[in-house]
């Protein structure tokens, strides 16, 4: 019966990392389809998001069937929650890059970002996936210093959403109004795609030590 | 030890519904700060709510606990890990009131909205405010009827959210970019907190009409 737990457990964990991995999947297509206004490939993000969906409803299937065969207590129980939780905010992940492909298929044939913007929001792409990558890094090896390495991929991309609408406020933006709206969308989303990713760092971290990190003020 | 623990289940609803209506006062003094540019009422939403937070953190070590000392099955484990995920929900709606507040701040002593969206921006938070209204209404009635009035609502806030970028698009638009840019956040913030209240209704839709009330008590 314990074996069967651990086993079981395995599996959930297993699942969580395959999740992230199709995150990072979906970030790295939906970053592509929305720079190359590539209107094709932000169709195959939409789609894959389904599937991350899916999964995720497996997964907390599988989490609740344990918590209702095996009643884990203490850190098993803490573990099977946590698996709740951290499912739940990579779920959230996928619809955020499912958001920044749709934005893609709304303004096509034109690219959603205007011209100056660009090699920001390419920054900010190459950060989150980098964070989604460490995610399974993360759950595979539970070394703790990739959570620091996210988080600090995290307050660069904060910097960087900081720095758009610094740039929209400045003299000389001349992108039309419904590109400064679009833009500040984008941004919003590649911003919230890293805080998920902060979040499932911060519960991988307290299952390992046991203990919360003081939540940063946001 | 039954009772003991429908005790303790009606203990995790009551402080749902209290965090519900946290987050409705939440809600109205941000969009009252917001509106009249009040910075100090902003300040109160800001620092109230740390204590939402801390009321999800009470809840959910609650939660656990129930899990860990009673090992529920069936409904009763939906139930609490249903409680489990509409304290996130309501947490995230205290953050986005929280946001909404931070807006002003930030901008004060200007208001955040542009003129001309002045009455859609309280339309939304009007109707945001009868959400987490009648999400106390549900938990405290569990009328199934409130759910639909639930939806509804949102559907209104996402056809006012997606009028703010007709609006901003059309010709004629004169608002700065920076506040351009303020006025697509701060609908976002307004659009996305309806979002989480559809969540905890279906939520509760499906504890009512799924397993709750469905299956005997064990």
């Amino acid at each position: 019966m314990r074996k069967l737990f651990q086993e079981d457990l395995h599996l959930v964990g297993d699942q969580l990392t395959d999740i992230a991995m199709r995150v990072t999947e979906a970030m790295e297509k939906a970053y592509r389809s929305f720079e190359l206004a590539d209107v094709q490939l932000a169709d195959e993000v939409i789609a894959a998001d389904t599937r991350i969906d899916a999964q995720q409803h497996d997964l907390d299937e599988k989490a609740i069937e344990l918590l209702a065969l095996q009643g884990p207590v203490a850190s098993d129980l803490r573990l099977v929650v946590g698996a709740l939780r951290m499912s739940t905010s990579l779920e959230r992940m996928g619809d955020l890059a499912r958001h920044i492909a749709q934005l893609t298929r709304l303004r096509f044939p034109d690219p959603v970002a205007p011209a100056p913007l660009v090699p920001v929001f390419r920054q900010m792409a190459v950060k989150d996936v980098a964070i989604s990558k460490k995610l399974v890094e993360l759950m595979e090896s539970r070394e703790l210093g990739v959570v620091f390495e996210i988080f600090a991929l995290n307050e660069q991309i904060n910097e960087l959403h900081a720095g758009i609408f610094t740039t929209i406020a400045r003299p000389g933006w001349e992108a039309s109004p419904a590109s400064t709206a679009d833009a500040v969308l984008a941004s919003r989303f590649f911003e919230r795609f890293g805080d998920h990713g902060v979040s499932v760092a911060r519960k991988v971290q307290y299952l390992v030590t046991g203990e919360w990190e003081a939540k940063p003020a946001r």
